[in-house]
């Protein structure tokens, strides 16, 4: 009998494994969900790079960030991330942390992201900046206390992405879909418009065309054909997540070699 | 027996794949071409990422871009860009509409595409741009509306390629072949453009020689020889489409894993 | 029995496909070898992908470019490159032309190749430019007259690697493995000379050098060892020729699946 | 019974592996590490590409850069690279010499190399240059002589990285997983500076941040979960050395096809 939690936890660990495998992920950022019937805890993974999660890997967390069952596995670190933004933003049911190797040029120059096509518009209309040293001076740069955390949050305030000075981005989502949708997408825009900003002056989006975009792209059809695309390659792959429910049949279903 | 209706869908299927594999395509963009015995229709996929479609996903349209049998599959939202083309264009047989990474920051910036080196000129001595601002102002950026499709036909004119301002591109051929070498190599010269103009000033073709290099590079020979290459690469990463022909031996024969 | 013809047909199949296999050549390009007993004569394939040849698709040609036997197959069209060189210099022993996508760039621009690391003196120390307008004027690009492939040996000259505008480049070697060796490193070098170029002001190395390193790396010691790891890299990626002998035993010992 | 030496030589064959499919090493550079029981002693592979490695290539060599037995085989050219590093500096425990595609940039030109990411930080706060004309002049550019060997060790200083200009660069770390992690992450900061460069005016990490980041970086834990990730990546793709125990069972467990 399907579960909400099981099926909760097969969907994140697949939106892990996809992040990783369309080169957004390396072996550190992490991605997380709001718990399916419990709005005050969210899931999680171990500490363990994104494209090796399995469901069994994810546990729960208040949204103080703290393990609801003692584990004795080892935490992520940065975790406060997820539980300040689940706390400041009731909307959002899915967090992505990641170092993109296309959107870390702008976190190290402060160039302005900008929609430069349509897809870009994921974003909706604009990223903020969050600089830790405004906050706290020179730090380990990781997000790890929790006034770190609510300080990312609230430069965060009501957009989708926030761009972290010489670290990173953050994303967030109402769905699993609609974050990993937003995170792969804003990644390819991110390197379309280095790529542009190299040969000319980049015509980004105008402010009402990103406003009509991001909405439309965001919409079951479009969101789900590229869900059938990025989980074919990872099963093309053989790097499907083991099947989602446990026992003597999951282990039968496990991904063939 | 072969039929020219399952050989057009088996081969409309691969220059899909074709243009995926070679990393033209990603889950977004659509291939179709010109109904083999009915002029007045064209085939294209249902709403499906390009490299995942099997002959058994195409349909059948008018040129007005509507479906010739209702099938409650869905459909792809820009088909008009098909219809609109194929109308004003009686000697087009095949058409590509994509969002190249090597295209787009030609779209993001205006500067114009050139054939640096001979394959560049697959594409004819130039192509135009269309902005969907110029005609319609803000919208969601989509072709959708047969008033748009006809918008971007006209720009297109008698060319082979259109650039879509902060969109992507679309290309004809008079054969779903040579359609897809041009699609694929005014790719890889748009790349060679970029990579070029990062070092120095560009010496592309004179008009002269695109002139004679584009007509001499679409024979069958040169064509040839690159479709054994890119099916066998396709072959290779076993990502060819199931076998053209349907029933008990086209179940035998389709591709191993 | 070894024949040294079908190693020598065995040895210029696996040149092809590694230097395919290294991202130097795609569709199009080709590689040849002189005859290993007859130096008046040079071996080159069919008119095939590189990637894809085989031992037996390896044929004879006089200098002129003439096939020995009629076999009715397709030929390269380009193969006075190949013919021209192997009369104008006697110590060549093997030709490449490619169309790198590092290399291009800088035939596009006209900027000068340089070794920017020790490996790029695998060419010696210059490279010449040949441009088909400067003796042609406007043509379709391609070397495939006499006196075409004659206008191009004699920029060669006494030199390893000729950048041909708008075009590619032509490399040679005084035995296949070096060739490989050059071809591979000089593509490298372009590289990281394209991207050093990107960030500040390139300090190639000293003539003096330049005169030092590349005798150096040509020598059996390190091309012995890149020549084990393409090897290995194409073994391991299913693309090694098929066996070298013909026959049944050759058939059992085609490549696995 | 496990044995200290054999661990050894199957953790340094895994270094070279991992730092090679991770995209640094090509065929071209070496990894070394201190003996684990005789500190005036350390292990080097025979003459091979990184990639190619088994336990058994890996011989022993006194801090002299001489072979502790005659066996034979070939040997690295720049092995005093690693001898005379481990003479000058006790703390050193392993070694990579490199020529990285995303440093070689910084070498061509002089351009610092600066932690433009929290990552970054794992060479420290800067890295020195090394140039071998300031001593030699005009050279082959190997490091191949001792006095070679210690004016680069000399230039090395107490850092964790030196730039060879025109040449590649040279690191070094605690322990193999350190000199690990050190050599992916500065590729991959470099890989980030140089496209943050292309587009705009980087603001790397102040000092105070990164004297903080790189020490936590270099924790057990978040090593621990790259080396995770980086030998999966590596098994997945049939690449892991050969079990560590020689003999029969060893055999046996040999990674499958």
């Amino acid at each position: 009998m399907p579960n909400p939690l099981d099926d909760a936890r097969y969907e994140l660990a697949l939106a892990n494994r996809i992040i990783a495998h369309e080169g957004v992920l390396d072996g550190f950022g992490h991605v997380s969900m709001r718990h399916p019937t419990d709005p005050a805890r969210y899931l999680l993974a171990r500490s363990r790079s994104p494209e090796l999660i399995e469901p069994s890997d994810i546990l729960e967390f208040t949204l103080d960030s703290e393990p609801v069952s003692a584990s004795g596995v080892t935490l992520y670190g940065e975790r406060v991330i997820h539980g300040c933004i689940y706390q400041a933003r009731p909307d959002v049911r899915a967090v992505c942390h990641h170092h993109s190797p296309a959107v870390l040029p702008f976190c190290a120059t402060g160039v302005e992201y900008q929609p430069v096509f349509h897809m870009g518009a994921v974003i909706g209309t604009a990223a903020p900046f969050w600089d830790s040293r405004d906050d706290f001076g020179d730090t380990n740069m990781l997000v790890i206390k929790p006034e770190e955390g609510r300080s990312l949050a609230k430069a965060l305030g009501s957009h989708w992405m926030v761009l972290m000075r010489r670290h990173g981005a953050t994303l967030v989502g109402t769905t699993v879909r609609e974050l990993v949708f937003r995170t792969v997408y804003s990644h390819v825009n991110a390197e379309i418009q280095l790529r542009s900003m190299m040969i000319g002056k980049i015509g980004p989006l105008s402010h009402g065309e990103a406003e009509l975009t991001g909405p439309y792209q965001l919409q079951p059809k479009p969101m789900g054909r590229a869900w059938e695309y990025w989980t074919t390659r990872l099963k093309k792959s053989g790097e499907l997540p083991r099947a989602r429910r446990s026992g003597k049949s999951a282990r039968r279903t496990r991904r063939p070699r």
